[in-house]
């Protein structure tokens, strides 16, 4: 399904080439200030701000904030934030229901739906669909930072919580100068690369998260997994700390805030924040379209085939 | 909170030295037959048999069902199964209040619960919980692949799915030969060590999980985050995708089945099962708790000091 | 919180003054036909058709269909489902927050908001949002009766089900035929009044409904009550069976089928149905906004006030 | 299914006549005193302290308290709540199966379930299986009268709410003098009496509720509904504010408190409880098993038969 979320609760709609996408945002707190321009830099970095390698695919993205706000502040009533679709090439995408695109949806998507999915640049599977998230994203990062409703929050914005987020590897490579010749090479050859993000939040408050079900991780992992292309999560020291010895990955406890020595367990414990960094790495698989010819089977004439995708995807 | 599920939903409950802990299971089919011995397997699997490396702590573990059964099949009212704690032994954690054990959770449990919370093993962050997890698998497993409720299950059980887990990495080896000599070494030490395990499930229909919020990988992610260790989950390629380029990473289609040439997508593409096996790995880090002397901090006289473990943990 | 249901979820969203609301639906199968000629009819039963009594604002209420449809077909993907403002006279309800109208939402909306709810004809509180509620069942009624998805419904549609709603009473008269008397008498005294709609479901299967929490009568009661004005629900004998003894009111079962000689449970026993129709009254309480003077509180001049309401409202 | 709540989540678990049953309650801050005394009251009302015409079945219904407390107080973990089954005379229900009760869950039970319901005294549709909600309601008020958590309640304990519920009308008769012999009337002929609950809430704060989905009226709707013999509920006025017109029906604002002239709207305004008393009145069917022979049919025999229930229902 597509809400998710028990207080905060994010529904996402719409299609990569349908009127509209979007996300209806609810438990929003009233009387928080919020306009189209806090969503520009964020939906810039979903862009790509026009670096290689990112998708060629150029719109606007600008939203509308179809409700749940009046006179420039939220209402506590549900927020819709809507973006027009505007470029939609259907064209380039009717070969994809007999051709589909190996390690992409439109097959499972075809028959999960019996045929009645919509193709057109992966429909609801498509990466555009991810402009809701952000948006919500925008909205949650609000709700932390802002002071404007001391009864639903205490009183006391969480103004020290920091996030931040880089690119740790791309294609194989960890050296950051070299990241942009990585891509050129890919490019060049009509190929697309994968890399590992890190995200990293500072000043989380502890005690986050429940145990079990809804522990930190859980969530966390839940919500990144539901982006199509991401195949890995780990958090803290993850894959690396399996190849410890407890000795080595228990992180020492240094002071009467907790405090510890090492950060191996990523600012979890038993699924609670403890205080320190949460830190998590996630693993991006390559995109799946690639100009680069590959094989694929042809479900009208049933026989291997040759596949050469053209034009943006 | 400590339920999870839309259609099959899993609750849990209790401590490690309570009166008991356990699991209603709700939204089981009626008539499915039951009894205490289906679950004897997974809750040997679950002890670690006796091999080296494992806790040290021996309870018989006898599942007492509760409620939801009636002369031996299910009712389709909720399964409670229980699991009596008889070998407690709390005089061994009552120092665990005022030294925290590093990498536990026994510092954020003690902060988000105010002091409250039952420190005796661990309490509800122990693992003796997945007793509970590991009951409702056996009860998700014969739903899957008993034919007793043809109303229920459209007539046809699953009978060609295999579920099949090993572990494929200890404290940093793969040579599966060399397992007990790498736990060995260890345990001279007083140490612990992590590991990486691998489920694969064979025989998976296509089409199962939604598009982002359900997809099967969200799905799976959560409840494998959910267990206290688990650092680390990733699907097919997982962070070795992240490495490559599409044309390597894409699995080719070669057959009018939908079947792969390769299956770097561990089955799952855009989070809807693609028929082929579903295939994820998890890494664990090393338990926590280890007989090794380490530094943790004395909350009692405000310094740094020594830990040392005595006993089972 | 604005979102329900478990397969089939329902997310509303709007105020009666903003840009648009309107629904995201879930949990629709694809392959459904839908258009909007499909909605004309059950919005013109809401919207009252001209009859006198019903509310004076007239709009299109022309839905647009946002997502989750292609070539005239459901996707799977989210439907949305959105409806202009179009007639919108704000300087009508400037006043409200001054001198909130008794027993309408107007006070206990600024109140939890901290005055930030939209006040413009009630904002996310009108009766206008209920545009989504019908948006949503009409897709709900097409998902029944459709044979469409095979795969998805088993293969039948529900093609004997049948729905009906009446109005049983108005201002306390029971007689139809004196309904619109009652009605231009008090809308001559500028006044209004409340009734009660009777709700039927013939040929609903037994079995639907789960024990306690997913009762028919707790899901059906919910969706109710969440419409402001509704301050009753009953189902079959409803608060008459309470006068009866048991040997008057209890169904007696006369053939295999489970057939019963009355039907004073309405159609649903310990929470499912039997069967039987499905017979739920709800009490409308008489329109609380009305144009004949009463008295409220004026909380900017802090006194007892007089309150006229002119125009639509 | 059996779990309800966002934040204070109950699932019931049991049947009549099985081992035990109970509930599990999840989002109970930690640190609340509790006890085994704390639910002698609530339970001896809901066994009806021996008065003449409550069920003649008598258990000690004593709670034992299985996960969730430690040393007197609430852990943060869930709250298990058992209670054995002791007096079950299993023979007094072999009959049910062929001779399903009138109006009772027997028929509709067996066809849902596929005649693996367990029978015995209604199964997991007993009126025994409210112990776990009595339980949970116990733990819920304990939470809204109790200081202990500070940082959970704001630190500040509801004093101030008064619940009372009393019975208004039994079997017609609403002279509540006459109530013990209406009842005795009614057991003289072997027969049953329905009647009608008030429940009144005193002190509630202005703005718990959202609109819609989770308005007041909703989810105590919902949870009423849940028990099988409810079979109307109503807010306020209810089914009477259906007669009046808006300005007798009007509750008109006359303090800066928001205080009402009166009380039609039950304490709530568009699903948002506004400080007035809540008020909702339960209408309660009369017991559908009767000790006066009634008419059933035989689904062994296949024809219709006449029914006497002897003994305890």
């Amino acid at each position: 399904m597509n809400t998710f979320g028990r207080f905060f609760r994010v529904t996402i709609f719409g299609e990569s080439h349908g009127e509209a996408l979007g996300t209806v945002v609810d438990g929003v707190p009233a009387g928080l200030a919020l306009g189209v321009d806090d969503f520009a830099a964020d939906l810039a970095r979903r862009r790509g701000g026009g670096g290689a390698g990112t998708t060629p695919r150029r719109e606007d993205d600008v939203p509308e904030i179809i409700s749940g706000l009046y006179n420039g502040r939220t209402t506590g009533a549900p927020l819709t934030i809507m973006f027009r679709n505007t470029n939609t090439r259907s064209g380039d995408y009717a070969n994809l229901t007999t051709h589909p695109r190996p390690s992409h949806a439109d097959l499972v998507a075809s028959r999960k739906f019996h045929g009645h999915n919509d193709p057109r640049g992966g429909g609801h599977f498509s990466g555009r669909v991810t402009l809701g998230l952000v948006a919500a994203g925008v909205v949650a990062k609000k709700m932390l930072f802002s002071d404007t409703d001391p009864l639903e929050n205490g009183g006391s914005a969480q103004k020290n919580i920091v996030f931040s987020s880089s690119i740790v590897q791309i294609g194989g490579c960890s050296d950051k100068n070299r990241f942009d010749e990585v891509i050129a090479d890919a490019m060049r050859d009509g190929d697309s690369v994968g890399g590992v993000i890190e995200c990293r939040a500072t000043g989380v408050p502890t005690g986050l998260g429940e145990p079990f079900f809804d522990s930190a991780e859980s969530l966390a992992a839940h919500l990144l997994f539901s982006i199509p292309a991401v195949k890995g999560v780990e958090f803290g020291g993850g894959f690396g700390s399996a190849r410890l010895r407890g000795s080595q990955n228990n992180d020492p406890i240094v002071d009467a805030q907790g405090s510890t020595a090492s950060n191996n367990d990523g600012g979890i414990n038993g699924g609670i924040t403890n205080g320190n960094d949460i830190v998590v790495r996630v693993a991006v698989k390559p995109t799946a379209s690639i100009a680069r010819p590959q094989q694929t089977y042809n479900f009208k004439e049933q026989h291997i085939a040759p596949l050469t995708i053209v034009g943006p995807a």
